[in-house]
């Protein structure tokens, strides 16, 4: 921040000041760095201020403040996004809004099956308010631990639980959101059934931050699943996993909870870096699967239901070996294995991130011709390939040949174009739940025809006509 | 049409022939009678002409004719709606654009769980189709012989299925729409995760045809459910209904896939009017519940599970009867008396129809306190009270005192603003599943938020800045 700007924005930050007290104005480089750098470490922008309301009135006025100056606004919530959609760009004009400090769980209220939620609620608390009153909230993600809900809504986000619950959108009711010049819509309505009019909260669901700022929500809560059953099984292809996947749902229909993909390279990883993972089988094999049956305390089926998947994918050469968890802590460990993989193929170096969807009828297919034309874009590149196979999504990550973090960092436009061109002639998408953020805000416009971008400008118009909602993020400027 | 604006409207009408054939133009009364009056007589107007083209090409063309002239535009599919949402109004400048003849089931693809279909298709042939292909499409509706799976992405219909499977829009994957421009979006994907911007086709399902005409979908398919479990339960109050749902819950899980309710009154109007319905039950109460459960074929348990539901029932004393269907007939027979409510009213004479959701915690009472509230208003008047419980939607229907059509009718705005002011006092919605239409487009504005209904106009501006698109219907002018 220069001296110039210094002086002509004082006002601006007298009146944040004035809106959350001078305590949450943060402006001082070393206060502000955690809050400008995403989780990938791709983006690093700067910030005019780090503003942090505790309330649904204080960011009204803190974005009425920006508004009146038209200061740009980023809203941000645990900062673990992946396509840089959270953090302020390099010009340094940008005010981000962090919702951190709204933690409040408003209502739980069980025999509705609702949850409503201040936008700052750390999901894992989102999902320990649910179990505390007896009812599931499903949403699950690696980083649960430190994402929060506001978060999950803005880029609607996915994880594990999709399969059978879906994703973000399909468990938000209602929603309060401050719009970008400070009002607040109140549509914190927890029905199910409530057809009056446009459905704003789905509008704003996934919308990452650039039609206004969410604050609260109401979500939706299910009887809880204490049973399950679950095993870490060996395929030889993502075909095979594929047909595995048909017999579960087959056996499991509503029971079946989880069906995850990875590859040798994302378990080697995982063997690699995190503490205490080891294999649970004794062979190698080029492909595994973690599937899970859930049910109610009730529903004793799913040990038996699990085996006759199981034993009907070994007769069809679909599985060589699985180890099916005879305990809580051996459950814990399964997982353990897939949520390590991010993490993981962090630690081990550069990595290039794509999270795709296949329809799944192509996925196989795609997965195998894909492989080769990246090893023709760089020779050694490593694709570290897992996902929800159920959804036909998968992270498509790429992790640089040993030795060669430069060369894939020079590499990169290219094997993600191959990626990105063979997703869209297959008609799949080139974010699955991720968003598009800044990272692939260009992409995400190039690969639509121009009337979908135009409808999605008219929107971005209609409801922020100064452009001032986290500007760059999800449309190209 | 008088003569001065036949001769003005002539190059209007040209185009339009030129567009879609002379056969598939109607202006003469005879032909064009049934395209503008809806189906509870309520609402008839005048059209300029009734449109209707076979294809989207065709579709578009209409749209971009009456675009380039300023002609306002009502999209109409089956002609089932309740709110009049589907016919012109009475100034005869408006084209009605049929798409009845967008009949084709465009694909079916059993694997990856979707349907491709035009937006004419009727929603039995929708069923038919994905059962042809082993799969079910859950949506079900009285109309559902008549209605269009367009009309139902429209007003984002609901039904005896959204207990289960949710409304239109949770099955809605992907749209082609009409524009009012008269460009087409090809929103047609079937995927089930896309992060990629904001979700246009949320924002089309349940607009009412004010934002464009849908004239295609891709659509989720589900495993069949070939067993059903069916019972017709005596329950002596709405309370009792509440608490039943509560065990079906916990007993039957995602089993539990049908739960409406409906009064004595109801229940008579049904023996009345309906050729060969009988009451399942010897001793009259004062209310009925049908409950469901429905699963795969292995699903064994069901029989059970409703045994066990309805033993725990008559042990709390939440029901004192039940039916419970033995054969496919007496199925068919247990849901003719809940399907046949809408009919058989309106051959008993004039009603006035709401279709509420209450939170489900104070459905009861609600229900209770109503009553004498609006025997205070009109004396004699006769609640037929039917619904999806389950869902906290009650079609809170009153007919008239015996004799008193004339009565009902000109007490209908007391009535209704008695029955909308309670639901709005106790955080309900004033349309569950119907949607708005004209009839309900200023009473759903009155009770919103003026930020609710500046959001709304400001996304109609944005996409149909002429206002040409079913104008009247949803927002009111």
């Amino acid at each position: 921040m220069t001296d110039s700007t210094d002086h002509l924005l004082d006002p601006l930050l007298d009146r944040l000041r004035a809106a959350v007290g001078d305590a949450h104005v943060l402006t001082d480089p070393a206060d502000v760095a955690a809050f400008v750098v995403d989780w990938t470490g791709v983006h690093e922008g700067q910030a005019l201020a780090v503003v942090r309301p505790g309330s649904t009135a204080e960011v009204a006025d803190v974005v009425a403040a920006c508004h009146a100056t038209r200061t740009p606004v980023v809203p941000q919530g645990g900062n673990t996004g992946l396509v840089g959609g959270g953090v302020p760009d390099a010009s340094g004009t940008q005010v981000v809004l962090s919702l951190g400090r709204m933690r409040r769980v408003r209502d739980v209220d069980p025999v509705a099956g609702t949850i409503t939620v201040d936008a700052g609620v750390v999901l894992a608390d989102v999902q320990a308010a649910a179990a505390h009153a007896g009812r599931l909230f499903p949403m699950s993600l690696g980083s649960e631990g430190s994402c929060t809900i506001g978060g999950n809504l803005a880029t609607n986000a996915g994880g594990t639980a999709v399969l059978r619950y879906g994703m973000t959108r399909e468990l938000a009711l209602g929603l309060e959101v401050v719009l970008p010049d400070g009002r607040v819509w109140d549509g914190l309505r927890g029905l199910r059934k409530d057809n009056t009019g446009y459905d704003l909260t789905q509008l704003f669901v996934g919308s990452e931050g650039t039609l206004g700022v969410i604050t609260g929500a109401v979500l939706r809560l299910f009887p809880e699943t204490p049973r399950h059953a679950t095993a870490w099984v060996a395929v030889p292809s993502v075909a095979a996993a594929v047909a595995l996947l048909g017999i579960a749902q087959q056996h499991a229909g509503a029971h079946l909870a989880t069906f995850e993909i990875a590859n040798r390279q994302a378990l080697d990883l995982v063997l690699a870096h995190l503490p205490g993972a080891s294999d649970p089988l004794v062979a190698p094999s080029d492909w595994y699967v973690l599937v899970e049956l859930a049910g109610a305390a009730t529903d004793r089926g799913l040990d038996d239901a699990l085996e006759a998947i199981l034993g009907e994918a070994v007769e069809a050469d679909l599985a060589s070996d699985a180890a099916v968890a005879g305990s809580p802590a051996q459950r814990d460990a399964l997982w353990a294995l897939r949520e390590g993989i991010s993490e993981a193929q962090k630690v081990e170096g550069a990595t290039l991130k794509h999270d795709v969807t296949l329809p799944i009828a192509s996925l196989a297919a795609w997965a195998e011709a894909m492989g080769p034309v990246l090893e023709c874009v760089l020779p050694g590149v490593r694709p570290v390939t897992y996902g929800h196979v159920g959804d036909g999504n998968l992270h498509y990550n790429v992790s640089a040949p040993v030795g060669g973090d430069d060369d894939l960092r020079a590499a990169a436009p290219a094997l993600s174009a191959a990626i990105y061109d063979s997703v869209a002639a297959a008609d799949g998408s080139i974010s699955a739940e991720h968003g598009l953020g800044r990272t692939k805000a260009a992409a995400g416009a190039a690969y639509k025809s121009d009337v979908e971008v135009d409808l999605m400008r008219a929107l971005k118009r209609a409801l922020d006509p100064h452009g001032l909602m986290n500007p760059g993020v999800l449309l190209p400027e």
